[in-house]
């Protein structure tokens, strides 16, 4: 699977993609190949809540060049180099007046910072700390933006559905508006496009899983006043996917709820298969969980990650790229969710059949008919702890986590118990 | 006491028991002479929940010789010697054909292993690893076992109880089953015999006082099937009485609910009284516990041992025997009993009738009468904490807790509250 | 403040103190040049819930002199010298008749003890193990104590009170009966005045405050029959004031209901301004916290402290006096009540009105409008934080325990927020 996450990386990596334009609809077209996606225009003004739809942004050529026509700054070479939503612009400037729309990293000198200006005009080049100090004071440069900020555009977003048994839903919730980001932005898309591939190819899925593609802030704000109330009426655990790209230790950083089923499964399947990994408690800060775990909505909605944003010195700078990431790491990141979900289709409070002392294990070949063995074996154990934890009041992650048997067995404990039907 | 517990034991200790049999009623009629019992036979095939009672076992000779006549192996030696549950056989076999009945310990080959196979007919012998490596492998074998497995027999069970002035309960539930294992198996009959004898001379008690002989599982399950509704209404605290009789520290493992009265009454009385102790949360393996426990009945029963099941190598073999216990260990357990008791029949929540300040202990001479001295007695505080938590919410052992004041001393200054006329 | 409070100090230290007597009304008449009291004189034998207002006891003047005429031991010197509450007695007498009356601290030689003998009548003398055994045994010794027990007289309380837009109140109560005790008593009446007259002189309290100037135990109990039932229905928080004039750590010993907001805010509080401070279970011992939070009235009453009752040696005996206070403390203790008070008037659960999903903070000037730096300000984390959390279940204090953020920087980001319209 690695091999083919990097073909699709290679393809989408050189697109612009932002809030709004024709970067993103080539995204999508792309990762439809995975994705049958149902893709909206929403047009631009459009009201969510508190916020709008900003204009759409299309930009097709950017540069600075010195007097002796040398291109210094090239949109082409680098989406990062022209300040997200810039406004367009052509003339010449001294130094001195060009210096005011330029951004630079003065710590990481080698690094061309990612920015952008969605909701006031400016215009503005990123570029190393490094390139900016070697400019010529005395020089007068060209300038030429060919952006366009279209207030009849449209935002474009995609959703799709794999239906299950039950109109209990899963959410996975990711975005793409930051161009030339390897971790904290393709790899989201990348990651949920192909745990989509997989769950699709199944037939005996429990839950609805729903899966949409949204821009930052604004996509997810605009999602939840289309889905808002439909998602709290029915979600059951979500994910927001982000930085899942480089092969640091996992990340979960916790609903605002913090003891949703979201939460529970994933710090035991991580607990129970990684030897390291971070836990984060719910804050108000970082991506979309501002908007998901907002106090009106205040869903059952965890981020799962490698390294976290903001704990990397190359997040948001041109060295967020393809040296980076690992894709055998992003394949690890793919089963990982198939684990999770795995146990959410298992997950539940079952019932034991026979609740008053014990049933009778040996006369269902489940026993060791030899009685008194010094060591008995970890499946008597596991069943002992199913059944007497399966009161309506526990769930397997619950019977896990007080017995201490990983749910991998557990889940095959339970097989055989509802097989023998003593269980429900 | 420790003297008549050892006479006991030594009269106790050759008898065969098992879930059934003629050793069964003669251990009873024995014990007899210190609890009232009365002993009721409950029908091979009578149906408890899931199970059934099984046949009557009785095996009166068994053994294996050689070619020359000797006896190798003697049941009459050692009970342990016999299969638990060996149907009949007799016959001349080979070594290979023999091979298949004996059951040994390689990890400890000089101690014979306890084993039974109620649910499944079979008969077989245990013996050392040792003794079994020393078999001529080319001789012929002469096996005798003459049992009886009785599908018209019983199980005898017996019950005592002491009434109290309350029909709110406590059961002492031990089992006597193991044949030729002192801590595992005679221990919990004998501490449970001596715990009665103190309680009937008792003409104060509050509790009505239940305390059942049983068997362990087949035993529990029926006394459960009788009784289990009753207990499920009146039973305030109970215990599992097993593996009490060597001098380790005491272990208690918590009942399923985990802070019941007999939870928090067990671990106060270990924590002020020992110096050290092993608190096991619960967990649905062991004993008893695994049916008195079970989600549909879920009784506030926990287990007061010495050395935990499966906790010292001697478990379940020829090693637990008169050597690996402690008659003085088993009176200090007898006694730690009757002390939880006094804290039972002592504790409630009481109420302070002067709830709105304190009450002015001076004019009741509880309170020094020279003020603000340096160093206030004891008493005096135990007092304070027993008033301002007397509230209807705090009992006894709540108080304790709270004030870091050994249940001993309140039960004393409980008594001046009382007797003064500001507490009931 | 400090001089102004050294200055009362000085003024107060010589007046003779005690439950009832001409001193206190003394103190109070002093005291009422900055709190503005009402006095009440409560009769002799009133009855208080359990307790009786004992006589009021003046005493005019009290000595022990040698046969030379010599006065050895002198009430006019230090109060402490005669026990609290004495009955008048003139007499001749042997050394070893006066050796029942006497008082001493074998154990701290040097110094005067505080007694007091209110409720059982008798005289004596404190005085220094020291000097005590310069007695000479050979003498007879003349005393002479000028005392009145007048079954006819009162005791004076005084209270104030500072009316705020709500009818919930926050009580301060402390007392004095100890003469020349300076920690242990003086600088609870000196710091509770400063508290009032800083409150008094601000127009914007939401909060009414209530004063009570008290004696101990007998006191508060007389203060609680009288307003004890608006208080359980009024009071949102209270302190007793005492302990509270050295320069040692500050020492909060929480109510009896342990997480009510006296204690979360005194928590949180010392947590963020001071780098030590001591935090004390609750226990009926000590001071009013006997009274105020007995369970018939179990009020949100907390004790402010610097070094506890108990905790120092100087407690109780004469060496609690001015060399052992700091007045530069006392300020900065009276500075704390008024922090502690910022937070309860700001303090409350406030309403996001923008619940779903994120308000629009650039819009209102709240957000820096370029995306994705790196670094974003704390006050945006703030804001985040506080939004996130005003669902109407968090108050600040939750808000600051949760995020980590200082309340005093909480309370400016409200300020902002509730001035743009987005939270009321």
């Amino acid at each position: 699977m690695q091999h083919r996450i990097e073909q699709y990386f290679d393809r989408l990596w050189p697109i612009n993609r932002s809030l709004t334009g024709d970067g993103n609809r080539e995204t999508l077209r792309i990762l439809s190949e995975i994705v049958p996606f149902e893709i909206k225009e929403i047009p631009s003004g459009t009201t969510c809540f508190d916020w709008n739809v900003p204009p759409e942004w299309n930009a097709r050529e950017a540069w600075i060049k010195n007097s002796k026509g040398e291109k210094l700054v090239d949109f082409s070479i680098n989406n990062l180099h022209l300040l997200g939503y810039s406004e367009p612009f052509q003339g010449k400037l001294t130094f001195q007046d060009l210096d005011g729309h330029l951004y630079t990293l003065p710590e990481q000198p080698e690094l061309i910072p990612y920015l952008t200006s969605y909701y006031k005009r400016r215009w503005g080049f990123c570029l190393s700390h490094q390139q900016y100090l070697s400019l010529d004071k005395a020089e007068t440069y060209e300038v030429f933006i060919d952006a366009t900020l279209d207030e009849s555009g449209s935002m474009t977003v995609a959703e799709a559905v794999i239906k299950g048994a039950s109109d209990r839903e899963i959410l996975f919730s990711t975005y793409f508006c930051h161009p030339s980001l390897a971790s904290n932005e393709l790899s989201g898309p990348l990651v949920t496009a192909f745990v989509y591939e997989a769950l699709s190819k199944r037939t005996d899925l429990r839950y609805t899983y729903r899966f949409a593609f949204q821009r930052e802030t604004i996509g997810a704000i605009y999602y939840l006043s289309e889905k808002g109330t439909h998602l709290k009426e029915k979600l059951d655990a979500g994910f927001i996917v982000t930085c899942i790209g480089d092969d640091g230790a996992f990340t979960y950083k916790k609903s605002r709820i913090g003891n949703a089923l979201v939460d529970k499964v994933c710090q035991a399947v991580l607990e129970q298969t990684e030897e390291d990994y971070n836990l984060v408690e719910f804050s108000p800060r970082g991506s979309d969980e501002r908007q998901y775990c907002s106090p009106g909505f205040n869903l059952p909605m965890g981020s799962l990650m490698r390294t976290m944003y903001g704990k990397y010195p190359e997040y948001h700078t041109s060295a967020d790229n393809k040296e980076f990431v690992s894709f055998g790491a992003m394949e690890v990141a793919v089963d990982k969710f198939l684990t999770i979900i795995d146990v959410l289709e298992k997950n539940r409070c079952y019932t034991n059949l026979y609740p008053f002392c014990e049933p009778q294990l040996g006369k269902r070949g489940l026993y060791p008919t030899l009685g008194s063995q010094k060591q008995t074996a970890a499946f008597v154990e596991a069943m002992m702890w199913v059944l007497n934890l399966s009161d309506g009041e526990h769930d397997l992650i619950d019977i896990s986590l007080e017995s201490n048997i990983p749910l991998s067995f557990l889940m095959q404990v339970v097989d055989v118990l509802l097989e023998k039907g003593v269980l429900v």
